[in-house]
């Protein structure tokens, strides 16, 4: 059986380490022939040396010519800048493209590499919250698929296996509820940076482990589901399940209820998405439900975490309205992590950016770099509320 | 679209009338063709001038006889006795049978219809638990198909939709644990017949909630998936989960695991069975999570349960051993339910049973029944210990 070729994008983040970690475990399977980064360039020449690729891509062009003399005498062909990174995602050599890259910017090689007909396996959520309408069209034109990597869609995934769509009557997406759950609602303008970093079961990058504080991450969830199951917003609902084990579940018809359990590992469903439709076997830490022993339920509180009810909004409202959700709360993110805006800010920022963003129906690519540059504008702008006081 | 035909056998038992139910939910689907039951001819009058059937089979001669001209007048043909049940079920006149018989009088209509090429949706276990190997080698002869209808199989025929056998790691059967998980075991020689028809979650049969009581009915299943799903004895395990809400699970190879769930309901099952691989509307109670709040899995307590090791080593041993098993249980189950013998002699006298009876490597219809006789003799004579004592 020839090797099928794989192209990892965003390689030395979170997602792409792991994704690493899934191809050594299915090495008779996949052969690396790209990856990309940002500016981690000596992880990326130490994965180069293990994993012999074709070519690789950096964003950062500092780290790029850095690493550059390392890379020519590997005889590894390097791609820098934003073009780099897009010139290597549209490749049509590879058989599927991961990509892992964080945040918006993972949209336009995610546009890439379906419109090259390349399959592509997709933990960056923000393009399907993006652009969901505008793949959903090059897919149609390239016949390129889509496999989710997200635990709570690859759940969802898993779940309707075998099953016709027809037969759905909701989707249950679990999440934790993150750290603050439980925390007194009138101290969250004093949630600090280090708070906000600390994930009660997922080890992630840092942006999505705020999102997870937020639950934005939740309600872009939603966002991606709607474009990966195609189901009318009223079907996708959020329950609160602290302890992360059930990863999401599928209502039906006649009141079956399917879910999907693991430990919180990303490597299970990104090698799902590598696999698919098969389980290929792994040596990863087992469910042991006698050691959790306890599984618990609760409804979402979405007078504490507005973001939940502004990506629904967001994604009734639908055109340019979710990318305008999605840039706004990355920047506002940045920006708390930067410690220039407090926690509270950032839902603010958000509902702001909504109501004031120039709408289009059907946004096509310039769109979204038009839309994305002024909002960045927008929230650099913005005055935060006055920090640290306790209330 | 032509209505499909259906044979409910045992009609007017716990599984029948949830059957009926469905049928009446699926009343654009289905068409009821035949009906039987033991001795409750009240009832099947009534479903008889409900559904119509072409003929009706009751094992019991004075009911068939004191409802034969009712029966008469509706023009619906009665057959009688136990020949009068194999006759109906061998007919091939129809899509499907629904076996929802109590006990080793449901394996030979079992294997009759399997043997007119007639699908069976099977609720009588012991179908399988007595004749799997039998059932097999009919079922790869004429091309007829089983579907469960117990909760935990359903459960994970649900999971294993759209999956490779060869991808599954492991089955996990729940288990309520029944009414004696917690009682100090002390005090088992002493439970009362009351006491151990008091299902915690499900509302059965007799005969099939004394076998939760004891946990046999979770040995009894294990056997049924080992013929079921074929997989190796040591694949299948058993979990207690006491709220009956996670119905069994699959493990694959992955690490990922799949779980049905739902409301204790027997109706969605049966369903499924007859609409596989759809999932068809219905109206039933739905799954309410928030309301359930927690869900909590134990090990299962062999010492306190020794059915459930007797099971496993009677499908180790193969051949008559898990007949034997299932006739000794029954017939033990029926002299406890008839206040002869004590709770703690039922494990008792299948260990006897197991250990004493004639066995044979593959049997045949006929072998099954001289075994059958054999182990109600052995079991009518069985000396029940002291009862009533206080210890």
């Amino acid at each position: 059986m020839s090797l099928r070729k794989i192209s990892i994008l965003g390689s030395t983040g979170s997602i792409g380490l792991n994704a690493l970690k899934v191809v050594e475990n299915l090495q008779d399977q996949f052969e690396v022939v790209y990856l990309s980064c940002q500016h981690n360039g000596k992880e990326l020449l130490r994965q180069a040396k293990q994993f012999r690729p074709k070519a690789v891509a950096v964003t950062d062009i500092k780290t790029a010519d850095e690493i550059r003399p390392a890379l020519a005498s590997m005889g590894i062909e390097l791609q820098s800048g934003r073009e780099g990174l897009v010139d290597l995602a549209a490749r049509d050599d590879v058989d599927i493209v991961l990509n892992g890259i964080v945040g918006a910017a993972g949209m336009e090689p995610t546009y890439r590499a379906l419109s090259a007909g390349v399959d592509v396996a997709l933990s960056n959520k923000e393009s399907l919250v993006m652009a969901g309408d505008l793949l959903a069209r090059i897919r149609q034109k390239s016949g390129a698929r889509l496999f989710p990597v997200d635990s709570e869609h690859s759940a969802i995934w898993q779940c309707l296996s075998g099953e016709n769509p027809e037969d759905i009557r909701r989707l249950i997406l679990t999440g934790s509820g993150g750290p603050f759950r439980t925390r007194p609602r009138s101290t969250f303008p004093n949630i600090t940076v280090a708070e906000a970093l600390k994930h009660p079961n997922w080890n992630m990058g840092a942006k999505i482990t705020i999102d997870s504080a937020t639950m934005m991450n939740k309600g872009l969830e939603v966002i991606e589901a709607y474009w990966l199951f195609q189901l009318p917003v009223e079907k996708i609902d959020i329950i609160i399940h602290p302890q992360s084990i059930i990863h999401s579940m599928v209502e039906f018809q006649d009141a079956s209820v399917k879910a999907q359990l693991g430990v919180p590992d990303m490597k299970v469903p990104i090698q799902y998405a590598l696999t698919w439709p098969r389980h290929s076997p792994s040596p990863w830490e087992r469910l042991d439900l006698l050691e959790i022993g306890t599984l618990t339920f609760e409804p979402v509180d979405r007078e504490r975490f507005p973001a939940i009810e502004l990506a629904y909004e967001a994604l009734r409202r639908g055109g340019t309205s979710p990318a305008a959700l999605n840039v706004a709360n990355e920047q506002a993110v940045y920006r708390f992590l930067a410690g220039e805006i407090g926690f509270m800010d950032i839902p603010k920022i958000i509902e702001h950016v909504l109501e004031s963003h120039t709408w289009k129906a059907h946004p096509d690519l310039d769109d979204f770099k038009v839309l994305e540059q002024n909002i960045i504008r927008t929230v650099s702008r913005f005055s935060p509320s006055p920090m640290g006081i306790k209330v």
